[in-house]
């Protein structure tokens, strides 16, 4: 049983789709921004579902590790291959199958990616609502239970895929839940699947739920001369049941890398980003009432853009944050920490970390989903400056235990070595998650070491 | 390795909150309305969950079934007793852990049925905004991924249910799940126990998304010359994007029946009922946009209850259909079949079904929560009738066979002789349920005979 041997029978299928070219295993083991840097022994580039299975099936057989992987935007390593073997990359698998206008779905296969997605449902009068702000594979979003800025209204990829199809580790192919949206008696495969990182299944086709683009749309700026203010802001709009479609918190270190980074001029404070989806006349009570909580709150609506241009330059501010970022501290990586609370100690957790990362070395400007009480820490670590590895390494646990301690959560794993904030989160529950891996991975060959305990 | 030998260890330290009086024993074996009758062989009333794990600790010693029960509410036979055992009957852990106003989520104990926490939360501003339509204990909403009149807007338990404390079938108490709204990293736990049914685990706590009370609610009772018509209308609301928060269908047979045992008087045609939440002028906006459509379709809204009873009468319409229906036809009982098809198929789907209804000698009336693609179909079947319960039985198959031919699903098992339409439905997924199921409880005592085959 070895890793050549799988790759060599692959080979005899897949011809030039299967790589050993070292400028693929490079660009295949790279995590977006985060060591370690663990490549793949070779890149499959399957064209349908059912070479997908034979690969699986071959690489079973050997029990060669196989690594699902769509654009490779993940910032948590998700492909990093920490065993070797073949990493099964899904660019071609990138159409749209079918679009259902009156059921309000589409099917696509899992290399397809968001932006282009919705670019092509925009004469339809229909979108895609998760955008995770990079320009991200369905499948690889829904293998990470990716949200993002409009998780708020619109919920996750966990709330958002209807049905998959995917092929497990023994080369079978399922289908999971349905176009029906109510499912069928049954387990919620779909949702065991969707977050599972690849390690139950390998994702080859999606069932998208849309949603009709809205009549109306209206978006603002606002900026609070602290934190705490911008945050109870975000909290209030949730309680008083404001149907946010955006609502996303910058500090002022963000602003002021986004400023320098797009030759912005905004007030260097914490800000607000919102948006409005709805009817004409529900979006402007929503904008009014949004507005009315500002003013209480002390700070400031400073731009209501009306056209659509302008208000995509507003939430690009949102999306190029992560670079201008890492463009604000030369020779940088980010560590990026994401993190959930409850609302109510989304204020505490936020001051506790800042005071935790003042008092160290390390910038850590922080940004976020503020409406699912969702934060980002970016530690910006200089990996050639000596102690900065390590105190971005310690400052990262600090934060993940006082997210904990908050009754939060946090998304990926920050121990690659031996995934310790799962033990945290989970307790028994993840034991349970490996007795599910075993009983449907028993050779531990799809995606080792992500969410469960490497195989010995 | 006995049943009798695991009773007489629970009776030892539940002492008389273990009955084998026959009355309990009957009481909980019977299902709501379908045979066949199969009651356990004693019922355990648990106050904690550590006796919850202790009672299914020494069933598992003995390979005796563990089988959870709420309210018995469910008309698909879920507490049956397939294989005898004991009933852990959950009346005694019915409290309110704790109410967290600031995070809209409160944390209960499996017994407290829905009713009761909606009414104690009344004064909080929030509410819980599944709605199965029977006073359902919360615990068997989840266990079976109960949905209601108000999914359409607010989605199922599959949507609601935040985290969960579970016994496993070895006796293991697990936490899944976070009060933060962003899940941590790892298999969705939650979502595998929400509908498994009581197959893979004792649901001992949950923590619920709540919602805010909305500050204006309206709705209203429409009727249309034909049924193709209204559903039509319904299907039309959902694609223009109208936010309905309750989208109900009742056909004129319903309808007729309501009238009779409510004393009502609504034309005896297909009737709508519809309401709308929100901001003020966003509700008046959903309900003029939504009259509107009324009117192309050629149908008529005859009354908007202003008052907050009138619009709970108005419900109680809906919610007293089955009984309704029940006492439309004497000596009779009715087999619910819940489908759900893809919108653009409920036409078609409720056209064939009720031509096949009319060809065969049992009454089958049709409502449900058409706007997420739900129709029940009530066979209205008198046992002691020669032939019908027969006759009920091909009925029933035909139409989960055209519903799954239309891309729907069938909510509940209609074989309990094989739990065949699981296979229908699930294919090469319903053996991957059966690995799963497993793996987490080996010797299957969880509640034999359902989602998954009884063991030999």
């Amino acid at each position: 049983m070895t890793i050549a041997a799988a790759i060599s029978e692959l080979a005899g299928f897949l011809g030039d789709r299967l790589s050993r070219a070292e400028r693929d295993l490079f660009g295949h083991g790279r995590p977006k921004n985060r060591a370690p840097f663990l490549p793949p022994d070779a890149v499959a580039y399957p064209e349908t579902t059912r070479e997908v299975a034979r690969i699986v099936t071959a690489c079973a057989a050997q029990g060669c590790p196989v690594i699902g992987r769509g654009m490779g935007t993940s910032p948590e390593g998700h492909s990093q291959a920490m065993r070797g073997g073949v990493c099964v990359d899904f660019s071609r698998m990138n159409r749209i199958v079918e679009v259902n206008h009156a059921d309000m779905d589409v099917v696509v296969q899992p290399g397809l990616t968001q932006e282009i997605l919705n670019r092509h449902l925009q004469s339809t009068g229909l979108f895609f609502p998760v955008e995770p702000g990079t320009n991200a594979s369905l499948g690889g979003m829904a293998a990470t239970r990716a949200g993002g800025i409009a998780t708020v209204r619109y919920g996750s990829m966990a709330d958002n895929v209807l049905a998959l199809q995917a092929v497990l580790a023994d080369g079978r192919v399922i289908r999971t839940g349905a176009r029906a949206r109510t499912p069928a008696a049954g387990y919620d495969l779909t949702r065991l699947l969707v977050g599972s990182e690849g390690t139950l299944g390998l994702i080859t086709e999606l069932t998208l739920r849309l949603c009709g683009q809205p009549e109306k749309i209206s978006a603002a700026v606002c900026a609070f001369d602290r934190m705490r203010d911008a945050i109870d802001m975000a909290t209030a709009a949730i309680t008083y049941s404001i149907p946010v479609a955006r609502l996303e918190l910058l500090d002022s270190a963000t602003v002021a890398a986004v400023n320098a980074y797009a030759g912005l001029s905004l007030e260097q404070k914490p800000h607000l980003l919102v948006e409005f989806h709805g009817f004409q006349q529900s979006v402007a009570e929503d904008a009014a009432r949004f507005a009315e909580l500002v003013d209480d709150m002390g700070g400031r609506i400073f731009r209501w853009p009306a056209l659509a241009e302008d208000r995509a330059a507003l939430w690009a501010i949102r999306q190029n944050a992560y670079y201008a970022l890492l463009a604000s501290r030369t020779g940088t990586r980010a560590v990026a920490i994401d993190l959930s609370v409850p609302l109510s100690r989304l204020r505490d957790a936020v001051e506790e970390i800042r005071a935790e990362i003042a008092a160290s070395p390390i910038p850590g400007p922080m940004l976020g989903h503020v409406g699912v009480g969702h934060v980002q820490v970016l530690l910006l670590v200089r990996d050639q400056v000596p102690g900065e590895v390590e105190a971005a390494s310690v400052l990262a646990r600090h934060i993940v235990e006082r997210a904990l301690r908050l009754g939060g959560t946090v998304l990926g794993d920050h121990g690659l070595d031996g995934l310790s904030d799962m033990a945290a989160q989970h307790g028994p529950g993840w034991d349970v998650m490996g007795e599910i891996k075993r009983a449907l991975d028993p050779l531990g060959i799809l995606n080792p070491g992500k969410v469960v305990p490497l195989p010995h």
